[in-house]
C-alpha cells in the first residue's frame, strides 16, 4: 500500500477569469497558499482586488481558518506548479488549449502532483486524451460560484487519486459527489439543462413568461430541491409506501407527463422571449445588482444550513 | 364598477387529506376560522390533531396572526360552504368526484363565494366544465407542503376572480404566480417533471446512483434555484452582456446538450434501481422521519428567506 501523500500545503490556480478567482478566495479563506497564473496579465495582475471582496463574503460566513493563505502570481506556468501538489485548472473550455497547458504543467510538476480540470462542458475522457499521468488527472467540477456553491462533481479513472480529491475539496468545506461513468455535463448540468429546456417550453407556448417561470421556481421546486433531492421528494411523495408506491400508482401518469414536454428550439422569436422576459424581471439591475443579491441569498442559504449542522464550509 | 368584497374571515375546506390539512394550518395561523369537511368521518375527527404540529411549525415560524383563527368540522358540505366567501377544494384528483362536489357546493354556496381547485394534475378547462359560475372558478394549486412552501399557482377565466385570489393567498403569506394559459402541470410540476426525466435517466444510465444525483442536485442547481431562477441563472452565466450573450455564444451548445438528454421508461429494471437507491440514501430513516428533517430544512430556509427581507409567511 503506498504512503498516503502529505496533506497540502498550497495549491496552483492556472486562469484566473470568474472560476480561478473564486477558487483562489476559497482555497485562500481555508489557510492554503496559492500560486495563481494567467496567460493574460492583466487578469493576474487584478486578481488580489477581485478575490478581496470574495473572501470578505466567506469571513461573513465564518468559512476561514485562523491564519489565511497567501496569494502569489507566478510569471509562467512551471513557477506556479513547481513544488506544489494541487493545480487547479480554469483554462478556456478548448480540448486543444487544455491540453497545451497539460503539457506544460507535466515538464515542471512534481510526478504524483493531481492535476484537476474544473472543466463543466468537457469530458474526462476528451482531456485526459492529453496527458501523460492520466493516473493523476481528474475532472473536478464545481458548480458558480464556487466560494459559496457547496458542490463539487468528480470523475478519475484512478481510486487514490479520487481518494485524494474527494479529501481536498472537503477540507475545504466542499460536497463532492463522485460519477460512475464518464459523462457530458457531470450530473448537476446535465440536470439544469433539462429543466431549462422546459423553462424555455413555457415561455414559447405562451403557458407562462420568464418571471413568472422564475418565481415559480424559487417559491416552489427550487426551494425543496434546496432541502431535499429529486427522487427523495418523489420518495416522500408516495406516502407510507415510499417510492414504491408511487412508481406503481403514479409511475404511468410520469411517463405520460413526460411526453408533454417540449422540445423548444431557440428561435430569433424564443430568443427574443427570454431576452425580453429577463429584462422585465431584472427591472433595471444590472447583471452585477443581480449577482450581488444573487450572493447575498446564497449567504443567508449557507448560513441556515449551517446553523441545520449539515456543516457546509470551515 | 364592482364593489370590492369584504375581506375573507373564513374559509371552508374541503377534503382534509395531506393537503387540506397543511391549508387549514396556514389559515388559522393567519387568523381566519376554517370549517373542514371530508367524506371520511374518520379523517374529519384527526383533522385538529393533524393540524397542531403544523400550527406549531408557523409558529416557530413567527408566520401567526396574534389571534389564530377557530377550527371546526361540518357534518355536509353544504353545512361548511354556507357563509363562507372562499372555499378551498382538495377532493382527490378525478375529474368526476370533483364535479359531483361543484355541483353540491353550488347549491349552498353564496352566489360570488370563490371555487378554487389545489388541484395538481388536471386543469382549470378540465374542472370548469363541472361548475356553473365558471367566472367564480380558479385553479389555486400549492406547492407540498402548502403551509411552508410560498407558492400558489394560479389559473383562473376571470380577472376579478383573480384579483381576489392574488389578494386572498397573499393575506396568508404565499406568492402567486399565475398563468397565461391553462397548461397540464402548471409551471412548477412541468419542471419538475422534466427535471426528474434526466434524474431517471443518470440513474439508468449508470452515471450515478439516486444518493448522488439527489447529493448534486441539493449542493449546485437546487440550491441556486432557491435563490434566483433559471433563466436569471443563464443571464448571469452571460456575463455584462447577459442573457443575449449567453444565447448567441453558448444557445447552440445549450441545443446540442438538450439533444443528449435521456428519455427513461420506469422499466421494472429501473424502478429496481430507483427503489434501491432510496433505501440506501434514506439509510434506515422512515418517511416520516424524512419529512420531519425536510421540514427542519425547508423551516430554516424560510427563516433565511425572511432575514433577507424577502417577506415570506406572516
Amino acid at each position: 500500500m503506498p504512503s498516503s501523500p502529505p496533506p497540502i500545503s498550497s495549491v496552483a490556480v492556472l486562469g484566473c477569469g470568474l472560476i480561478g478567482q473564486s477558487w483562489s478566495a476559497l482555497f485562500l479563506a481555508h489557510g492554503l497558499d496559492v500560486v495563481a497564473w494567467d496567460p493574460d496579465g492583466g487578469v493576474l495582475a487584478a486578481l488580489p482586488e477581485r478575490v478581496e471582496p470574495l473572501l470578505g463574503q466567506l469571513r461573513a460566513l465564518g468559512a476561514t481558518a485562523d491564519r489565511p493563505g497567501r496569494l502569489s502570481v507566478a510569471s509562467s506556468v512551471a513557477e506556479a506548479v513547481r513544488g506544489t501538489a494541487w493545480i487547479q485548472e480554469n483554462a478556456p473550455e478548448k480540448a486543444a488549449i487544455k491540453h497545451a497547458l497539460y503539457a506544460e504543467v507535466e515538464a515542471a510538476a512534481a510526478p504524483d502532483a493531481v492535476i484537476a480540470s474544473s472543466t463543466s462542458s468537457l469530458t474526462w475522457t476528451d482531456l485526459a486524451a492529453g496527458v501523460a499521468r492520466r493516473d493523476r488527472f481528474i475532472t473536478a467540477h464545481p458548480f458558480n460560484p464556487p466560494h459559496l456553491m457547496p458542490l463539487v462533481e468528480l470523475f478519475a479513472g484512478d481510486a487514490e487519486t479520487l481518494g485524494r480529491a474527494e479529501t481536498f475539496y472537503r477540507s475545504v468545506g466542499r460536497v463532492t459527489v463522485t460519477l460512475k461513468k464518464d459523462a457530458v455535463g457531470h450530473i448537476a448540468n446535465r440536470l439544469a439543462s433539462a429543466l431549462w429546456r422546459e423553462a424555455v417550453n413555457i415561455v414559447a407556448e405562451g403557458i407562462a413568461d420568464v418571471a413568472e417561470v422564475d418565481a415559480a421556481l424559487v417559491h416552489g421546486p427550487g426551494l425543496r430541491w434546496s432541502v431535499i433531492g429529486a427522487h427523495m421528494a418523489y420518495h416522500l411523495g408516495g406516502g407510507p409506501g415510499g417510492i414504491a408506491h408511487y412508481l406503481d400508482h403514479l409511475g404511468p401518469s410520469q411517463e405520460r407527463r413526460w411526453a408533454t414536454l417540449g422540445t423548444p428550439s431557440l428561435t430569433p422569436e424564443v430568443c427574443r422571449l427570454l431576452v425580453d422576459g429577463i429584462a422585465r424581471e431584472a427591472a433595471g439591475r444590472s447583471v452585477a445588482t443581480l449577482e450581488a443579491e444573487r450572493d447575498r441569498g446564497l449567504m443567508l442559504a449557507l448560513a441556515a444550513r449551517r446553523k441545520a449542522g449539515e456543516g457546509e464550509g470551515a
